[in-house]
């Protein structure tokens, strides 16, 4: 899709070009998307579109989107996946491979991912694989899928021994933010995806924080032009790291921003019990406090984190899990590297940092977390 | 590996290097190189490598590796797949991932696959996949994966419904092939790679084909000049078709030559029963026959393709599964495109295309080659 067409579509479409040198492809923000056949009308040709979807969304939102397909392909059908992180598995990669062979799909068959992460990093993935790689398009329904999951080509399953372990970079053809989806989201999964939003002040741009700070009530009333202004900023800034650093090399790392803390708590929960995102936030008032202990910043920047992630309604307190349990989980992060666990620190708001820590300082930060207090 | 690293390391030691534009690794072909440290000196760093071999030639071979690699890495270890083509799916692909996190396994990590084809096809698919992509090295122990399957970075695993459905391009750091390993090889299996050998004759070069006619008694003999160059020409010839395209966007496609009818063979008999290089050359007699009866050759270039099957101890006449099973299994190709088949046809012996044929003339091919005569 161009520049051009995006902005012909409706009056307020915006449009961030991801660039990795290798691809390029344009991520469309904007009202009433999904359902707008010219929306779909620059990809590669093909007989068959398969949409990907989830039990949950596909009855909101599959019938619109098949309807806006149907002009550009001869056959479009769609396949529901369970919802939800415990079904990011094999069984249901194997779903869609299952699908996509009974229906004959050809290695030009486009797949449409719509729904949330799970959806968007399972699909790409089968993409990836489908005879050796076929076309996909990244439809993302919830906030946390729009600002990151669905942006930049990480695509995974997860292995019973750890999260995202079997996965690819593997890059849309293009992401297609529809804001009229964030509007059934519920209330959870909404909170759950400001903390990918927020994460992109603390890490790369501390004007964008202080942003956030202020218009932190329109977000969360889901007024219109606030969710545009941060989805935009968020996918700006993902798509300028992404560029820099496709396949997480360096820079790309301190996205991870509070999530090898988030990874250890929802591994050591089990998928599912806490959300992506309220792990994230937790985890980020951790990397927070990290930095906070190694002298990297300022206790009054812990305050900044803590106070925002509660007026956000995320959570701040960690799940007393046990130190040793966390430290193991940590171990098997990807960014571990021979045993050495790698953590995303901040160097000041705006600017973050990937190195290694103590191990007693780390078990200071788990200490302390479980016994936060919300209010404190 | 650097060539002149490589041909320091016995004399006689040959060196192919194979180009993507996007990567560049070398092929090296010699005796005794895998007992060889020096052979593994140039590879990235890591803490751990691990070898994936299965249970035939793990015992014969995998102690020899190990000695080789350990002073180049901390730690060693060995996975054992299921041996055969059977065992080319998802529970072999889980097993590594199992192996690799329950290791400790990080980014950097080396997999070597030492076996036939299906242990290269598959830890090239785990390496491409795990914690989307580690290094990893081809160490063919067969004929058919040394001059075919570990050159140029097709990887995949099957799906009940289709062979090799589920895979990625993903290209090694670099083969090493030990003729020396072929000596161990059954003569079933040997003829069987023949067929790959065989095959770059009629798509790619007659004057090889002519040697091979010439030579294939030193060959039936494992003649160790001759097979280093048949070993060596055949991937010259792999190299310089993947060296112009990588993803078989369009020439790469006739290095599935015989492919078409050769996967419908296995498929329809259940994966394992013929050996992939046996229905590959019963495969290439079908391509060569539709090539006559489509007027692009003259008969007697059937007649020549016929003898030199014959004289390898390939299988010439096809299992009677029925036209319709060879047309459905057919229709699954990964070379389809919109249901309809395309074929690796013979444009003249030594220059090969790819087109659809009328189903009908389809249809003879497959009712003349369930009567074929070996004799004939």
């Amino acid at each position: 899709m161009t520049t051009e067409t995006a902005q012909t579509l409706h009056p307020g479409t915006q449009t961030v070009t991801v660039d990795t040198g290798r691809e390029r492809y344009d991520i469309v923000i904007g009202h009433g998307l999904l359902a707008l056949p010219q929306c779909w009308a620059g990809l590669p040709r093909a007989a068959q579109a398969v949409v990907v979807s989830n039990a949950t969304i596909a009855p909101l939102w599959a019938a619109r989107l098949v309807q806006a397909l149907q002009p550009h392909y001869c056959q479009v059908t769609v396949i529901e996946l369970p919802d939800g992180e415990a079904h990011k598995d094999w069984p249901a990669l194997n779903a869609i491979f299952d699908h996509l062979l009974t229906h004959g799909a050809d290695r030009k068959t486009v797949l449409f991912a719509l729904g949330g992460g799970v959806v968007g990093d399972i699909t790409g993935f089968a993409a990836g694989c489908y005879m050796r790689g076929v076309p996909f398009v990244q439809v993302p329904t919830t906030l946390l899928a729009q600002v990151d999951s669905s942006v930049g080509g990480k695509t995974a399953i997860n292995h019973a021994l750890g999260k995202n372990m079997i996965g690819l970079f593997y890059q849309p053809q293009c992401v297609v933010c529809d804001l009229d989806t964030l509007q059934t989201l519920p209330q959870r999964e909404f909170i759950a995806g400001l903390a990918e939003v927020i994460k992109y002040g603390p890490i790369a741009d501390e004007g964008f924080l202080g942003w956030i700070e202020h218009h932190l009530d329109d977000l969360l009333a889901r007024e219109p032009g606030a969710l545009a202004h941060a989805i935009r900023r968020s996918c700006e800034i993902k798509a300028q790291v992404v560029g820099q650093d496709e396949k997480e090399g360096g820079l790309r790392a301190i996205l991870n921003f509070g999530h090898t803390f988030g990874h250890a708590i929802e591994s050591g929960l089990g998928y599912g019990q806490w959300l992506h995102g309220e792990a994230v936030g937790c985890g980020m008032r951790m990397a927070t406090d990290l930095s906070v202990r190694l002298g990297l910043l300022p206790p009054e920047a812990l305050q900044r984190m803590h106070q925002l992630l509660v007026r956000a309604g995320l959570p701040v307190r960690a799940p007393d899990l046990g130190a040793d349990c966390y430290l193991q989980w940590m171990g098997r992060d990807k960014k571990a590297e021979a045993g050495e666990v790698r953590f995303v620190v901040l160097q000041a708001m705006g600017r973050a940092a990937v190195q290694g820590a103590p191990d007693e300082v780390v078990r200071q930060v788990l200490q302390a977390a479980v016994r936060v207090d919300a209010l404190a």
